[in-house]
C-alpha cells in the first residue's frame, strides 16, 4: 500500500512557486492540495497555469489555507520581510514549512521561527535546492575522500546574475521594504552555503566583507564579497552580485585534490549534470602539461533537483505524521548556519570591512 | 634573407631552463649560444642533456658568460635574491634581459634593474609564459568585447599547487636567503598577472590581504590569497599556495559575459588548449536549464608558449640590434605593475590585513 502523498499549500504566486508547484507534482509523495494570494483571481489563475488538481482550494487570503485541516504542509516564497510572521503562524497552525531562502532577515528573527516549529511539533527545511542533486551526493564523496581530495584548503564559490533595468525598479530583493539582505540574502546565500556544503558545515571563525560592495540608493547590497577563515587554516572567498553575466562556480581545493563546477544552483540542463574532478594532479616530466588531467563526470538526473528536495521534505513530514517521529534536525541547523554568516557578512560591511566573528 | 637569430646564454641551469632551453631551440629567431653554472661540470652536463648545439659554449661562472661577445641576451633563472645583482650587472653587460619571475624582492629593486637597462639600451621581459600563449589572445578578445563580455566587474584568480615535503627542505622558494617571497612571489605572481590582465594592466586603487596566510618556520609565505579594488567598482581576488592540490583557474565576469579556463598557466597538452565563454547567459522559461550553455573554444597550437615568448622577446631584441629601435616598454611597465601588487600584499599581511594603497 503505497504511504499517502504529503499535502502542500502554498502561499503566494512568486515566479519560484511555478518551479516548486511542478515539483511537488513531480515528487512521488507529495500532492498540492491549496493555493493562496491576496488576490483569488490570482490564486485561481496560478493553479490553472501549474496543473493544479482540479480538487485543489485556492484562496484569496493566506489565513484561509493555513485553517485548512487538508493541507500539510506549506511552501511559503513570500518576500523575506514577511517570514517571520507567516512562518510562525504556519507553524502555530501546525503546518510543516519549506520555507523559501534567505529564511529571515537575520538569525534572530530565525531563531524565533525555529521556536514556533519546534513548540508546534513541525519540520522546517529551506529551498535550497541544488543540494539536494544527485549530483551533490556525487561531489560529496569527493570532497569525503581522503585519498584522492584530501583536507579541504580552501573554496571559492560565486553566483551573480545581471539584472534587466526593470528588476532595479520591481523586485522584491531590491526593495527595503520587503527584504534588507539584497544581493547577499539572495545569490550570497547560494555561495556562502555552497562553502559550508563543501567544509561539511563548520563554521568559519572570521567572516570578513571584501571592500568595494554596491549598493542602491537605500542602502541594499547589489554586489559583495567575503572571505571566511577557520581556526584550522582553512579560507574561503565568494562573490554575489546582480550586476554581472550568469555565472555559478564552486572550486575547492583540498590538499590531494580539487573539485570544480560552473552550474551549480541551476545546471545547465535538466535530464543530466556534470562537474570535474582532479586527484594528486602534477605536471608531466617537462612541465609542459599536466598529469592526469580533470576528469569529467556525469550524474543523469531521474528526478529534478527541486522535486528531490521536495521528496525530502515530504518523507521527513511523512515520518512525524504516519510514525510519530520527531522533526528532523538536520536542515533547519544548515538553514541557521547559512544566516548566521549572511549576518556576519552583513556586519562586517557595517564595520567598514573589519572581521567578524562567528558566535553561533 | 633570414635575419640572424637572436644569441641566447643561460645564467644558472634551474629546472625551468630546460623548458626555456628547448623554448630558445624551437623559436624561430633565437639560438642557444652559451651556458654559465658555478660549476663547469654543472652547464657541461646542462648542456648536453637540452639539446644545445656543439658550437655552444660553457662557462664555469657567469661574469664569463656575460663577457661573451657572442652572446646577445641572457636568460636569467637564478634565485630572486640574485635578481637585482645579476641582472644589473647583465644589462651593465649590454646583454638583453629574459627575467625569471618574480622579478625581483619589490619594486625598489626591480626599479634597478629597470634603471640599468634604460640607461644600457637593453630589453627587459618578465618570464611569464601564459601571457605569449595563442588562447590568451583570443581570450583577450572576447574580453574586450564589449556586446559579449560589457564590462569587467570582478575577477577571481588560483594558483595552489601541492609541494611535496622535500620542497619545504630544499626549494629555492623556501629559504628566506634566497627568496623572500615564497608563494606569493612564485604561485600569486600568476594570479596577480591573470587579474592585471583582464584589467587591461589598470592598477587597482587597493590591495588588501585575506585572513589566514600559512607561513614557514621563517616567515616565508606557504599560501595567501588578497582582494583587490578598483576605483570603478571592479574587485578581484586570488589565492595562492604550496599545500593544496594544482589548481589553477581564472574567471573573469563582466556585465554581459563571463571568461573561464581551469589550466591557464600550463594548458592541459601541450598541442591545443581551450577556454569557456558565457554571454548573456539567462535561465530558461522554467528556470531548470541555462540559456545559452557556455561555449568551449579550442585553439591550436602551433609553437608551445615559451617558445612564443622567446620569440616576442627575440623580436624585439631583434629591432634593436637590427634596427636601431628603443626597447619596448610594455613588457617591464606589466612586470613593474605586478610587482607592485606583490609587495602591496606582503604590505597588506604586515599591517594586519589593512588595505594598502596603491601608489605607481
Amino acid at each position: 500500500m503505497a504511504d499517502t502523498p504529503i499535502r502542500f499549500g502554498i502561499i503566494g504566486c512568486a515566479e519560484i512557486a511555478r518551479r516548486v508547484s511542478r515539483a511537488i507534482l513531480l515528487a512521488p509523495n507529495a500532492t498540492l492540495s491549496a493555493i493562496a494570494s491576496r488576490s483569488l483571481d490570482k490564486a485561481a489563475n496560478f493553479a490553472k497555469a501549474n496543473g493544479f488538481p482540479p480538487e485543489a482550494k485556492v484562496y484569496g487570503s493566506y489565513e484561509s489555507l493555513l485553517d485548512d485541516p487538508d493541507v500539510d504542509a506549506v511552501y511559503l516564497p513570500l518576500p523575506t520581510s514577511l517570514h517571520l510572521k507567516w512562518a510562525v503562524l504556519t507553524a502555530q497552525k501546525k503546518k510543516h514549512l519549506l520555507l523559501e531562502k534567505p529564511v529571515a532577515l537575520n538569525v534572530a528573527e530565525f531563531d524565533q521561527i525555529l521556536k514556533a516549529c519546534d513548540e508546534n511539533g513541525v519540520q522546517i527545511m529551506d529551498g535550497t535546492m541544488w543540494v539536494h542533486h544527485p549530483r551533490t551526493q556525487k561531489m560529496k564523496e569527493f570532497l569525503d575522500d581522503k585519498e584522492r581530495f584530501g583536507q579541504l584548503k580552501t573554496v571559492h564559490s560565486c553566483f551573480t546574475y545581471f539584472a534587466p533595468p526593470e528588476f532595479f525598479q520591481n523586485n522584491i530583493r531590491v526593495k527595503p521594504d520587503l527584504d534588507t539582505l539584497g544581493a547577499l540574502g539572495d545569490a550570497g546565500w547560494y555561495g556562502i552555503r555552497s562553502i559550508l556544503w563543501a567544509a561539511d558545515y563548520e563554521l568559519p571563525k572570521t567572516v570578513t566583507a571584501l571592500r568595494g560592495p554596491v549598493v542602491n540608493e537605500e542602502g541594499l547590497i547589489l554586489d559583495c564579497g567575503a572571505s571566511l577563515h577557520w581556526e584550522d587554516g582553512k579560507t574561503a572567498t565568494f562573490n554575489c552580485s546582480f550586476l554581472s553575466n550568469l555565472t555559478m562556480n564552486i572550486t575547492a581545493i583540498g590538499t590531494f585534490g580539487t573539485l570544480h563546477l560552473t552550474d551549480f544552483i541551476i545546471p545547465y540542463q535538466e535530464h543530466e549534470a556534470s562537474y570535474t574532478t582532479s586527484s594528486k594532479a602534477r605536471y608531466n616530466e617537462l612541465g609542459t602539461g599536466w598529469v592526469p588531467i580533470p576528469s569529467e563526470h556525469n550524474v543523469n538526473v531521474d528526478l529534478p533537483q527541486e522535486a528531490c528536495m521536495v521528496r525530502e521534505f515530504a518523507g521527513l513530514v511523512g515520518n512525524i505524521k504516519k510514525n510519530g517521529a520527531q522533526p528532523d534536525n538536520k536542515w533547519p541547523t544548515i538553514s541557521r548556519k547559512t544566516q548566521l554568516v549572511v549576518d556576519a557578512v552583513n556586519a562586517s560591511v557595517e564595520k567598514g570591512f573589519e572581521p567578524v566573528e562567528i558566535v553561533s
